[in-house]
């Protein structure tokens, strides 16, 4: 039987429509940008018209404010920790919430040890974020709030407008990790007053190992690793052409396609949610209902844990996720369910859903068959769920 | 006519038996691999088979010792920043060369304004580095020794191994740069005393946007970068699956051939090096005649600016750099020229061939038909030959 891929949060396979221009790039469009050469001449072109996709991508008016990286990761990183030693002289305080990827969170606890203050705002229990306690946790020592455009392990889309807003009132740097959200959702940096805005090629269907970082003109940063001096003198090393030109690819590709995919996916989407809230009893949804990405299903069954959900749907053929990929081998609870308020053992029986291009119908009614059964039997073998 | 590719030091083609590999985990074996399920767990399996196959390249006994990043750059700027600032508590002093690669320069220049003491060691008119000026720096202070296997601008090869015992006497940490020679030379980080050393894919014939680093067991190192904990939380970010597949099947191919290709690049060089200077005046070898990488020939002309060379030589279709690959586009003369004791005028004639997998004498017949003549016609153009 054919698998069922239900995991595009933690990894996407390369559109085939890109795949082709990677090939040619790698045996015959092989040069270095910094070398004079017709070789060199041909991969600068091609890393120049992949930055003015992602830019178009993010309604970036200026190609130039995007920058190449490795990952989402790096992007953070270089975001976060380049912003705060730039900076430092303004002031050492950055507001963050509480439910960020941990490439934003650890770098952020990194900083603390140097002296920064951090600010974690909780969110309610639907993962939002309330605009008015980012207004209220700002000091005359904010220099940075870095805030996601939506989380992916409950799929809960953040007032990233009204948040661009606020910082641009207070003249206050404002970073936002676009990583759960791009590709399904249009992002506007100008329209959301957003400074720095990090970026997957992954997480659009673009082949993995690069990433991107806006920084509007103007923002002042320095780099986090020193070398050749490529991309402005933000990001030394050796332009990853092949996979750049792919994330460019991917990001043109995105833009057409979004608003005829979100909707099928929308749809898809739920037709999964209320399938499983309708059939497996004690079954939450978490995250928000209705300011949700399109293709994100996420839910708390009670009795059980994620990890033997997820290993019991793979021997039958479905792949999916529980909490963050970045934590699923770890034994810690989701930070972000415990900061929805949820207890350990409730954030532990935690399943994911992200749904893909390829996903059909077919592929949500299989999971809509195989999950109701897979709980219950891992709640007939639950002491929790005996006793009860 | 077909095109000649004389700059393999600033880029190679991928080698063909590669590309496969790469297409098929992008398309169907591109699971996440800290996911639990089918898809994920074949993307670790990728990974860990890419490990091993780069710690036989380096002759590692332990495979664990290898991390993958996304370029020599990181690895350089993780090697250093990363054992200066977990050492710190036990000094701060750091002895390089005046010719190391700027990823290895730019990160050190920056921990200077930190308070980090650096001392960059000179070198003779070859470009080697005389081992007993490292011990005559060494203070109790020192840390680290950074010193590269090779340089990529001169094709020297400097005494790791009298540089590692040096280290491994003092019981102070030894990292090499070792970009330029891997895939041409062996190398062997157990026999030369090796703690750390810095691998780029794409100077494999591997993909590019992928780098290794080589982390003996045991030696203190901290992250540069903070995140989700990858790469036994040195190296934080998702697994750049495909390339790190290609990086380690280039590892095999190269170490399985590297007898058989640098015996015949070896061959082509001298030809290469004995038809330029029997063919043109006041021409000279750069960096040493026999301590030399097989595949490298670089000269300096006097009279002509190389980037004149390399936009002539392009013309006439033959690929070729001046300088490193990251400095061509600065107006500032090579660091490494004027390290060996060459002025300003003659450092900025240079021209750097460095042969590869696909050249044959051909190729080599090509460049020394077009580079006497280009040369010659360049000269006569110019005003310091006429004064002559």
């Amino acid at each position: 039987m054919e698998r069922v891929y239900l995991d595009h949060g933690a990894s996407m396979p390369v559109d085939k429509r890109i795949e082709e221009a990677i090939l040619k790039h790698m045996t015959e469009n092989f040069g270095n940008p910094f070398s004079l050469h017709k070789e060199g001449r041909a991969s600068k072109r091609s890393v120049e018209e992949a930055r003015e996709n992602v830019a178009k991508l993010i309604s970036a008016e200026d190609k130039a404010s995007v920058i190449f990286t490795a990952s989402a990761t790096e992007s953070n990183n270089l975001a976060i920790r380049g912003v705060a030693h730039r900076n430092k002289n303004k002031g050492n305080h950055i507001i963050t919430s509480a439910i960020e990827h941990m490439s934003v969170i650890n770098p952020l606890k990194d900083l603390q040890k140097e002296g920064f203050e951090v600010t974690f705002l909780p969110v309610d229990k639907d993962g939002l974020l309330d605009p008015e306690k980012v207004k209220e946790a700002i000091t005359d020592k904010t220099i940075l709030i870095s805030i996601m455009y939506a989380n992916g392990e409950i799929g809960t889309m953040e007032p990233v407008r009204e948040i661009g807003e606020i910082a641009k009132d207070k003249d206050i740097y404002f970073h936002s990790d676009c990583v759960a959200a791009e590709g399904q959702i249009p992002i506007d940096v100008e329209r959301d007053n957003i400074d720095l805005l990090s970026l997957s090629s992954n997480d659009l269907y673009g082949p993995k190992g690069v990433g991107g970082l806006y920084i509007k003109k103007g923002v002042k940063i320095q780099p986090i690793m020193y070398g050749g001096g490529q991309e402005r003198g933000l990001r030394s090393g050796t332009e990853n052409v092949y996979s750049i030109f792919g994330m460019g690819l991917a990001a043109k590709i995105t833009k057409d396609d979004m608003e005829k995919d979100s909707q099928r996916l929308k749809r898809l989407r739920d037709k999964l949610i209320q399938g499983v809230l309708d059939n497996i009893d004690e079954a939450y949804l978490t995250g928000h209902r209705t300011k949700r990405l399109p293709h994100h299903a996420s839910f708390r069954f009670d009795y059980i844990e994620g990890e033997s959900i997820i290993l019991n749907l793979d021997m039958e053929g479905i792949s999916a996720s529980t909490g963050s990929a970045c934590s699923s081998k770890t034994l810690e609870p989701s930070h972000v369910l415990i900061a929805l308020g949820l207890k350990h053992e409730q954030a532990h029986g935690s399943l994911v859903l992200t749904l893909g291009r390829q996903n059909t119908d077919d592929h949500v009614n299989r999971a809509l068959e195989v999950i109701p059964t897979t709980v219950q039997r891992l709640r007939e073998m639950s002491p929790l769920y005996k006793k009860k």
